[in-house]
């Protein structure tokens, strides 16, 4: 049964192919702490993954959220699992992927983490504070991507430039199934906003470039795309 | 006239010292980028700043609140900048402290920022991704405070260890005539939560120990505590 790209999220009929299906999405930043004060992070809000967590509830699927640092609720009717750091995401994501039948992963995942942290503050004036040394984070999706099995794996990739290039990159890298790709930087879209304007792409090549929307509208859309996949 | 410090705060009667003053704020984090999407920042979600901003409006305060990033909506009655980096920061503070009576400085600021910002996203696998090297941000209420005038100062520390130390040797260093200092890491206080515990120290040397408190509780004793300096 098609779904349609038109209905609202949520409006689809019992027979979601979502329904009962185990879907597990990550959100948000990771902060990666220095010191017990400072951290290096993103703009990410979880705006995004919360309204994908949304969209699958709402189509009866069961949805565990993985949830950075963020300054929204979760729906109810979800187990949120929260986390600060890339290696907490990791651990918490891929404890609970063997039993998923749907990897979004949403979150903005700090690249680099500092190679050391402080426990206590660094002072300014402290030798040494000025250099920080860095070491790169898991891969989540693409670790994970290595044991995919017949897993749906949804990504997705903030981009400064060469924006489609960059994500059909990580499309084939991470074995993924649906990439949604944005350019960040452009004004009233992607890190904070309510809304979002992204590009659809597939493993056959096909690309869709959507307008600007609603997040939730977004988060609808690509729900109806898992769905389709899910047939 | 004593407003007496079980008030709450708002319910001063007309007369508040601080009718009419115009007090200056700064509130939350700085973000210092890195490259378009990567950032140094601390976890202040700006509530005490914010509270703070109430607390005096209540009292019939003048208030320009200069804010980093945070998911507040500023309270009505109040001039709003919005900055992001501790330099965007400092020159909004420099441009509103000549005409201020009051500057309440509860900004968390990034003490560093990356000495250089690239313009697009560091690819993963860019060489010299892996050290980032820092260089010192302004100490805005130290700079400012070297103009203090007859401007009243009240400065914020948040530190992890040695806090009344620490905190007495910034209320000396700035000038300030009340410091609020605060432990960080303390389960359910400071930065992000509703509640606070802090330190009241002032230049002769006094210092009070509050208990802990909802962050709008604290602000209230604050501005009860400026009010009294402002006579």
């Amino acid at each position: 049964m098609a779904t349609g790209d038109k209905k609202s999220p949520g409006s689809g009929k019992k027979e979601s192919p979502l329904k009962g299906k185990k879907v597990l999405i990550t959100a948000g930043p990771t902060r990666e702490h220095l010191d017990p004060v400072r951290f290096i992070s993103n703009p990410s809000s979880g705006k995004m993954g919360y309204a994908l967590a949304r969209a699958c509830l709402s189509r009866g699927a069961r949805v565990t959220l993985i949830s950075g640092p963020v300054a929204l609720t979760p729906p109810p009717g979800l187990r949120t699992v929260r986390v600060e750091s890339a290696l907490q995401m990791f651990k918490a994501a891929r404890a609970a992927f063997s039993g998923c039948d749907v990897f979004i992963a949403s979150a903005a995942v700090s690249d680099y983490r500092p190679a050391r942290a402080s426990k206590s503050k660094i002072k300014k004036d402290s030798p040494g504070g000025r250099f920080l040394r860095l070491t790169l984070n898991p891969d989540i999706l693409q670790k994970l991507s290595r044991a995919k099995g017949g897993r749906l794996l949804v990504g997705f990739a903030a981009e400064t430039g060469s924006v489609l290039e960059n994500a059909r990159g990580k499309l084939r890298n991470k074995k993924l199934d649906l990439m949604v790709a944005n350019r960040v930087g452009r004004k009233g879209t992607g890190f904070g906003s309510d809304f979002n304007q992204v590009t659809l792409l597939w493993p056959s090549g096909k690309a869709e470039t959507l307008k600007r929307m609603a997040k939730e509208r977004v988060a609808g859309r690509v729900a109806d795309e898992i769905e389709k996949l899910l047939k």
